[in-house]
């Protein structure tokens, strides 16, 4: 059991909790007598290629509860594909300062990357042992029931669809159609949440897109059509990545063509065949960083991901990720377990099948119990008038 | 001192807050004996004109609690002008009721036409007691300290413009620039509300836009450059109406032109002319609507103005609408007011100079103290890490 330094590293896009899964390896780093150092790479693996370190060890406990609220990577982020010549490097410095454990918290990319850092320590017969700690608003990470971020993402997207939704309804027939696009590249799962701020039949969204099923033009102009109908507007959550490639494409205000985009595609459709006024929404960010939209079932396994890495790496496993293992019973409850680093690399999860309806348009009642426990407490319940009549003898 | 029914409608954009000082309304009116019913016009004054009420006296206690929280306009709402006729048509339809007190809840378009409803009950003979109740994030109603509904936007952009900037500043040099757009029409109130998200000097947001000082294509380009160069990514928060009508528009999908707008010009200059990569978040209705951000303080004061409005229709006054006056002192505190209808009809209260810096891309401490109060609770705080150097003894 070697004893040295521990070094941890931030990847990819922040989520509301990425900084909670920081924290936790922290917290529990410097419980454990093995770790001679708590050494935070910043920006990613550039920092370890940089030999740009600080001392986490050393932060007070204050700051570090803070950051558990705090949106952003607190060591700063990446999206860098390292050279094969850099793995070698980075073991070469991770060898100088002696460490021997290395948490790297991210999606697939990053997974990857942890997995390509222990080959090239293996190779070179120097002990290390890399752990992933899983992180995107996504939640395309396979072998793990969920990801930590994808909780607190959900919840601000069920928010927002459902307010921005009962803002639209209120609007009436001048205004009918709203679009909030969604992120989550090639998968629906953040999309799919939005079903999540439905109190009642007839509650916003009355239509989800997911990349999963393809967006048919047609078919959108009857849905949007039927939808309108029958309740005078009509409320669209649509994945990024819900709209193929059409090939036709904005031109920007100098002229230059723009990537297409599936919100404003959409509306185009819309106005152009249905002759509707549509709205959009495009939060972007928002929905990886709106620290009140936390979740808190999510900021609690993001922290315990973050402090399960470090016992894992302890307890002498490396070339894994952390997972979360739903438990069945009653009561909503995950356990961590692992996989290899490998197997997440390059895996994509996608929504099954069975989550998304048949028209593929919504989502089903299994998507719904699969997510509702993520997104922590219950929403917040809204009132609706009951609308009684004015009685005859009032005139 | 007539007797009569009181007929309460909703007009214009939703805000967090508009039902809270439906609920005021409501909860005022059933108190008074002179007022023999209370009933709510479907859609604004278009409800009036189509005869369609509800019985607002019979929801439950629980309904009003529940509104209180609930976004959207709960009679609905609209956008509607009033053909001449129309109004001979809806003093008509308020006395077949018996109705001699009239509250609208809306922006300045709305209280002309309370005003006009006034005056036509006037030249009829018939006595109406109209009275406006003011509502709108833009918060650019003249005669009042400022607009229930703006507090709690002005939350959301602070919280919006924080918390997305955090996750750019994290992203580093590979995607600096970050606009956030804000609504506001021709006002900057909404927009200058962002400075409130920083915590510390440095803080995003780097920049801000507003429609009371244009943007000038190369001031932006060199005030970008200057910040990115200081600290290696800027964060851009951008009133929808800042930027100029260049002429420059957009091509649709299918080819046809659209509105050109700020975010978009803004970031296609910045790309074009620095070459920086910029990412956009444009939360649109969300800023209206999204309940977590709303400010207790705007919740107070917009059912405070609902009952108001009632007290001063009971106590014999009419043709006025509802202000907030700020009282000084240490604490804040807005007792109510009254002005009339015609002179905030007409009118159009935009950020005055001293609120905007000299340079045009910030606001001043003087605006910081004006706004804070508004939005409520200060926002939670967040942490940074203090980077302490890893000692050299650790290698």
């Amino acid at each position: 059991m070697p004893e040295g330094g521990l070094v941890v590293g931030q990847s990819g896009g922040p989520t509301q909790v990425i900084n909670s899964s920081l924290v936790g390896v922290i917290e529990e780093a410097v419980r454990h007598k093995e770790i001679t150092g708590v050494y935070g790479s910043l920006r990613g693996i550039t920092g370890v290629l940089n030999d740009n370190f600080v001392d986490l060890a050393r932060e007070s406990k204050e700051t570090l509860a803070l950051l558990r609220r705090t949106p952003g990577a607190a060591l700063g982020t990446v999206r860098h594909r390292l050279e094969p010549d850099d793995y070698e490097r980075i073991v070469k410095v991770l060898s100088a300062y002696d460490v021997r454990f290395f948490c790297y918290i991210g999606g697939n990319d990053s997974m990857e990357t942890a997995h390509k850092v222990h080959l090239a320590a293996q190779e070179m017969g120097y002990e290390l042992r890399a752990i992933g700690v899983p992180k995107t608003v996504d939640n395309d990470l396979a072998h793990t029931d969920h990801c930590p971020g994808y909780g607190s993402a959900a919840r601000f997207v069920a928010l927002a669809v459902r307010d921005s939704g009962w803002d639209t309804e209120s609007m009436g027939p001048s205004s009918p159609v709203k679009i909030i696009e969604v992120m989550g590249r090639n998968a629906g799962w953040l999309t799919a949440a939005a079903a999540l701020g439905r109190q009642a039949q007839g509650d916003p969204p009355h239509l989800i897109y997911v990349p999963e099923r393809l967006v048919d033009d047609d078919r959108v102009v009857r849905d949007v059509d039927r939808v309108v109908a029958e309740r005078e507007h009509c409320v669209i959550a649509l994945s990024e990545g819900a709209v193929p490639d059409t090939g036709l494409h904005e031109v920007d205000a100098f002229g230059h063509g723009m990537k297409g985009r599936a919100a404003e595609y959409l509306a185009s459709l819309i106005r152009q065949r249905l002759k509707l006024k549509v709205r959009l929404d495009r939060p972007n960010y928002l929905q990886r960083s709106f620290c009140l939209s936390m979740s808190e079932v999510d900021a609690e396994e993001a922290y315990r991901v973050g402090r399960s890495a470090v016992q894992l790496a302890v307890d002498g496993q490396g070339d894994v990720m952390v997972t979360l293992e739903r438990t069945l019973g009653e009561r909503y409850h995950c356990d961590t377990g692992t996989v290899a680093l490998s197997e997440v690399a390059n895996a994509e999860k996608l929504l099954p099948d069975e989550y998304i309806n048949e028209e593929g348009n919504d989502v089903t009642a299994a998507f719904l119990d699969y997510a509702r426990p993520l997104i922590g407490e219950p929403l917040p319940r809204l009132g609706r008038l009951q609308g009684f009549p004015v009685l005859a003898q009032s005139r």
